[in-house]
């Protein structure tokens, strides 16, 4: 853990080109963008960007780890309260739309670029899915036999569930008509009805 | 419309460069398909492939244009019966989700590549998502004014159902666990559910 000057600079400069990486392959998309690219975005000489990492893939896929990660972080931490299933799942629902509103271009990226990681990274990045679809089954499962939900099939419903909230990447806007965290109150509800729950949070209108 | 032999195995012939063109997208995605390859998986020359498309670019225009049209066809077929709100928005959302577990395929190459298109082609597909946007919006109003659907902002509402369906194309597989219907019967219950309509049809157990 040397935290000198250099290594924090280094640091600043891998995560510039990440940044750059992330707008090239949203405007042009990952087959359309040139490591020259992703350089020039970051300032940097194309020669420069191979000192950082070692391809254009392998930066699609840090990105693609730390947002998935970052995602069941989130979800993670929104189950770990001790609240009853209604009150935890509108918060999981919340996080996870109003993340996605957020970052939507980072989460956009990630799911339509997917094809183009290696097997390898492809499948880490799927272990990773399955981690965030675990979470909402075993949260599902446990409002079911709480009698808190009422569900026909709880694996599909939290694949229903996260759609909603994974699409926002194909067309959430900023400055549209909703902020993330209205998304997160309308997705949250809506989960809440997919669910069956009965209403314990404030009223609806 | 003279439909000579000759115009029909042009039709069959362009029909096939179609087919090759959603299985090399889907295989190397639009930027990593050559024409040549979609000439080769068509069982024609290259320079024969002109004959029929004008670029790579156009096949995915057609393929883009046909698969909305289709979808945009289906539920207007939908929502022409005279049913209440809730039978309508129940077949609607059937036959939206099962056509979208049905031609995964399709639909991912639609969503995932239309950053490929030219602005002229893009304007027209934005177009058809819109009429699509509005029949579902339309419907969703319509129950609301009938006191059949109880919904706090119809447009978040509308966008949140046809995400369900649309993300489908990310994740469904032939020969999974559930069959294109057995996908449309859960996903209309969840819309239901997501309006509040009060439930009119078959017991869900």
């Amino acid at each position: 853990m040397t935290d000198t000057p250099d290594s924090s600079r280094g640091d600043a400069t891998r995560a510039r080109l990440l940044d750059a990486a992330v707008n090239a392959f949203a405007e042009k998309g990952f087959h359309g963008t040139t490591t020259r690219d992703i350089a020039a975005g970051a300032g940097v000489s194309p020669a420069a960007l191979y000192v950082h990492h070692r391809s254009k893939e392998e930066m699609l896929y840090l990105i693609s780890r730390d947002g998935h990660a970052e995602t069941l972080a989130l979800i993670n931490q929104g189950v770990a309260h001790t609240d009853g299933c209604t009150e935890t799942l509108r918060r999981v629902v919340h996080e996870f739309a109003a993340q996605h509103a957020r970052g939507h271009t980072i989460a956009r990226i990630i799911n339509y670029e997917v094809a183009a990681l290696t097997p390898e990274h492809m499948s880490e990045i799927a272990a990773l899915r399955r981690d965030i679809q675990s979470v909402m089954r075993r949260l599902i499962s446990r409002g079911v036999e709480a009698n808190e939900f009422d569900v026909m099939d709880v694996d599909l419903t939290a694949a229903a569930i996260l759609s909603m909230g994974i699409d926002l990447a194909r067309w959430y806007t900023e400055g549209g008509r909703w902020t993330p965290e209205q998304i997160g109150d309308h997705y949250a509800e809506f989960a809440l009805r997919i669910v069956g729950a009965e209403r314990t949070g404030p009223a609806r209108d």
